[in-house]
């Protein structure tokens, strides 16, 4: 929001086109308004760009393949679009285009489960995975609060609650298949745990946010399930107090394997979204896993560590079916949140800093927050370091929009002055360009973009996303 | 060794250039024979390459991007150096031009003990970092056989026996201070341990050989030292049973932090070489990092499994100062097969593959040694499913030269064929250029060398590593 949409031509998509992709893919394009208007949007605060001209549901790589040199043989952007829950502006068409829908492409391609992998298409959802490799006894763990699609995901970098433990989709992504703006299909990294095999095209995908092309195929790590599993909530008598405990955990080395904070704003939506009783108070969310023996040690040294810094008792989540409740709660915290005033739009933020710093940044941001008058909710991966508070304005009200467009300006600023980025886990997207550039200065902007003008030299996949650029 | 080296014409170094350099470094700069020869070779097996026409000892990003600017307007090659313990002939002037030496580019700049980070120069050395951040209660986990300098292994994606819990410098390195082939300062990352702000420079840089820049500065995840450490080797009555019991322990998903295995005649090396007494046959040299319980917790159920499997009772090295006798003689371990035949060269492979698809590669590919009468031996940071055998050619004789590239190409085409990889570690240097081609396709190949392009049109980076690139 920061950025305005950079000023660029809407590309015109040619009829000759539009009849091209018709005959090519049948029932598998649309161009119906309705649909073109869902693919034209996602998850973010943005809303007035004309949807793309059409949509093409992929069902396999050649799909993309020929989606991709038909749209390049007219120079026409191709945005890829998996379940539509982009924070960033990621799937808006602002300068014109075609869709291409993989959630089609949905299928579970290789479980190999002595190796913990799986290989999916990128429509699979992070749900779907789950339950094709549970029975198999294990799990992966990435989960953005949305059910996103693992093209969508790899393709943001995705992250979620399980990051300080598991890491991101930069640790969890062996190997891609992608079709690239020339439409040929390539393939990176391989089954193989680690490798020095040239440069790492895996690790310059995941992140690319569908500017250098479409992926069609993802070798995921898996993990296996821990023997055992426990939850806990902990209230605090102050956010500092719950943010303070969270940093000794980390420093201390535990190797906790979900760390969420939530404050009393948050906890009240959520109770409310879920019929929940949790104390309304700034709280913690924390997940153990390990052995039986291992989860009970971990969990002691943090019931001291929060008892020290004023922490109530532990409640905890025995049963899986409790634990279920608890963290579809947390993960609808957004969805709860933009209910709380019918008619909001959510405007999230994503600063993510080292977590010596976390204290500092986080309170002087939520003293900002609360003298806006702006109503907003705070949760985080606080484990990271990483937090969003969530804005929830008006969208037709340009000074409320003004407001936390000033706010997330400050709290970026203060992430970057302490060491910080400006985005742990959503992307740069259409909201974040110029962010951006005062993190990683010009140089490396210059950087990316002669990447993406060696590899997208007309400027079609995705264009207008993470900087500027003219093609 | 499988591919010659690119019959690439050697660029002129002209005098004028060698004089500004003179005049610009001073005692930094070097022509003397000596030193040239010395930055011309490393531990590979390549010996006959003419070395670099001076070496330019730079002590600040400064002294790296003059050197760098004034080669670029010649268009001469630049290659960065640390140590020199590459084994894939990183370091050698295939194409001319100069060394440009990071070695006394050796401070610790900031230690961040809250956040578990530390910032270095790149000729500092893994073995000094650990040093500087052992009184801080932490350590660094990424240890190559060699002393390597972190610059150094940033380059070539490095990793070691701890990377089976850790990770390998791909998840280790947070952010990057790197001089690019135009003299331009750029910064990738942050210290925040999460990140979707843009592409991945990071990790693009980690792994590139020096092919796209001069990494100067280089920002590493630290760990909590472990409250307990244990260490036990046992032996088994076949390569087989060892591996399948590290199979067995990595998919039960315990977090073991070592597991190396030695075979007979390494074993029989290390014995010789640093006066130990360990049971010459396969051995796995494992570690278990954690809090005492469990610790204890994982040596039993690894005890059980290796038991099944025929192993022998575990030796534990109790103290601290048997635990370091026992991982110096593993990093030594090379060094020893090499002074056990005087005057040979061991050409190493370093594939890597899926876990389950381990025994198979290795026994095959054992077989075959063994038909070929070359010495070898047989190591392998077995956890990760990446292992090395050496062979110790006399490099003279062109007749165990061959057998020996013969042995490494059925290795390579079996691990590939197993969804592995040619390199887990080393890189590919001048010595895997082709069986990159056959692990990642020509297609992959290509978006390398347009990211080459992009980023160093005139090719004066390391030119003649990972690809061959006529600039």
């Amino acid at each position: 929001m920061n950025a305005p949409i950079p000023a660029v031509t809407l590309r015109d998509t040619p009829d000759h086109l539009l009849q091209a992709l018709a005959k090519r893919f049948d029932k598998q394009f649309s161009q119906a308004m309705v649909v073109r208007e869902q693919h034209g949007r996602d998850e973010s605060a943005f809303t007035h760009v004309p949807p793309p001209a059409g949509v093409v549901f992929a069902e396999t790589t050649q799909d993309v393949q020929d989606a991709i040199r038909l749209a390049a043989s007219a120079h026409v952007p191709v945005i890829p679009f998996g379940v539509g829950s982009s924070l960033e502006g990621h799937l808006l068409a602002v300068q014109g285009g075609i869709s291409v829908d993989v959630s089609r492409m949905n299928r579970v391609l290789e479980i190999n489960a002595e190796d913990l992998t799986v290989t999916v298409q990128p429509g699979v959802t992070r749900m779907a995975v789950n339950a094709a490799v549970k029975d198999h006894g294990l799990f992966f763990p990435i989960d953005p609060g949305a059910d996103a699609s693992i093209g969508g995901m790899a393709a943001t970098r995705a992250s979620g609650t399980n990051a300080v433990r598991y890491g991101t989709m930069r640790e969890n992504v062996l190997a891609l298949e992608v079709v690239t703006a020339s439409g040929e299909v390539i393939r990176t990294g391989t089954r193989a745990k680690k490798s020095s095999a040239g440069y790492d095209l895996t690790r310059l995908m995941v992140g690319s946010e569908g500017t250098l092309g479409v992926i069609t195929e993802v070798t995921l790590k898996l993990y296996p399930l821990p023997e055992a599993v426990s939850a806990a909530v902990c209230s605090f008598p102050s956010i500092e107090a719950a943010v303070q405990t969270t940093i000794q955990i980390i420093q201390m080395g535990v190797p906790i394997a979900r760390c969420e904070f939530l404050d009393r704003k948050s906890v009240a939506m959520v109770n409310k979204y879920a019929q929940l009783t949790l104390r309304e108070e700034p709280m913690l969310l924390m997940e153990f896993h390990g052995s039986p023996a291992s989860v009970k040690e971990q969990a002691e040294v943090v019931q001291e560590l929060a008892s020290d810094m004023g922490g109530q008792a532990f409640e905890w989540a025995t049963t899986p079916e409790a634990r279920t409740k608890l963290w579809t709660a947390r993960h609808n915290a957004y969805f709860a949140a933009i209910q709380s005033r019918p008619g909001c739009r959510a405007i999230s933020t994503d600063t993510c800093v080292p977590i010596s710093q976390l204290a500092n940044c986080l309170l002087d941001s939520v003293k900002e927050a609360d003298a806006s008058g702006i109503p907003y909710f705070l949760l985080g991966h606080v484990g990271d370091g990483n937090f969003h508070f969530g804005y929830l304005i008006n969208p037709d009200d340009p000074e409320e929009r003004a407001k936390a467009e000033q706010l997330n300006e400050w709290l970026v600023a203060r992430a970057l002055r302490l060491g910080g980025t400006c985005t742990g886990e959503h992307g740069i997207g259409l909201h974040k360009m110029d962010f951006l550039r005062a993190e990683a200065g010009d140089e490396a902007v210059n950087m990316m973009r002669a990447i993406k003008q060696a590899l997208d030299p007309h400027n079609i996949m995705n264009p207008g996303k993470i900087f500027t650029y003219q093609g």
